[in-house]
């Protein structure tokens, strides 16, 4: 890969301060990046407050519009439509023009999956389950759309075998993988004796 | 099961007109319900304005406070917090209280997560990612934390085999499983020669 410089049209970092990832064809990576840093190094982005960067009343930045079962979506981010757009996409009276999905976005959606999925896992799951959860994650680490994040969680796979004999291994094996990260990124770390009070429970 | 009325303790509907699902315990299940009708049926449902619902400028909602990599988090969500409670979790200075995913926020991170997936899946897949592909959402349908979502979703994948040839195959195949829950809930179909826009490329 050759050297990138400041000046050139493929910065090395991004205005976050952290590396901008380029995809094998040589362009940003949509999911690997902020979409601060993506609009940054494609030259789309825009001054606060220059462009439409308001919900829409009747615009769902998901492809469903509206909630429930294995569908839902309601959080509208159409900061990236430019004011001369119109903020519907063509043909329809609902979806909005959000764009995909950026590093952050990625991750606290899949944090959320993660953690919630060991929240229903059994306290005694069967030989089958078990092997099924274990293969679900390292599958995971295989497909998971940011190829950096997906390399440091199969890593973490490697030297942390996922623990799946009951709920509270599965959630507190997620809530350390999910330390990990934290640390590397200099955030506080989650107290895992809270997860099930996180995820399960609640706080009442 | 014993039958419901809307008087006793175990309502058969909630708020939302949808009905409301217990787990096998007889405890009505978080990711299952909305978190209104969660919020109903178990007496915790506060009236708007009442609580403090607005975010704190210095909580987070997920565990990990900030961004990035198989990490991030920053959708704060505190509504379910009391004003009498104190916002932050015990011993932090950055993690709220914040509760369970409900089924909308389930549902919401799970098609971003799949529809990124889809996005960074290859035009031309190896034969061993076809097969890991097909393998993830075969698992995904059975450790799905939606008990009646997750049948949905196997019912529709044996209906429907999982199309993995190539990226947009598999971004297709995605596009119709979302559009088939959108169908049931009244919502509007996203139009699947789109998907690309949405979750790739972008709408510029």
């Amino acid at each position: 890969m050759s050297s990138r410089t400041e000046t050139s049209k493929t910065p090395e970092f991004g205005l976050s301060g952290r590396k901008i990832i380029y995809d094998e064809d040589g362009k940003p990576c949509r999911s690997c990046n902020t979409l601060l840093d993506f609009q940054f190094v494609t030259g789309t982005l825009k001054a606060r407050g220059s462009g439409n960067s308001s919900a829409s009343p009747v615009a769902d930045s998901t492809q469903s519009p509206g909630s429930g079962e294995l569908a839902a979506g309601a959080a509208t981010d159409i900061s990236n439509t430019s004011a001369d757009q119109p903020l519907l996409i063509p043909g329809s009276k609902t979806y909005s023009k959000s764009g995909p999905a950026d590093v952050e976005e990625l991750g606290r959606s899949s944090w959320t999956l993660l953690h919630t999925i060991a929240a229903k896992y059994p306290n005694k799951p069967s030989d089958t389950q078990k092997q099924e959860m274990k293969q679900f994650m390292t599958i995971f680490s295989h497909v998971y759309p940011c190829g950096w994040c997906a390399k440091d969680f199969e890593l973490f796979i490697k030297e942390n075998a996922p623990k799946v004999d009951s709920k509270d291994d599965l959630g507190r094996w997620i809530c350390a993988a999910h330390n990990e990260v934290n640390e590397k990124l200099g955030k506080e770390k989650f107290n895992c004796d809270l997860w099930k009070k996180r995820w399960v429970d609640g706080w009442d």
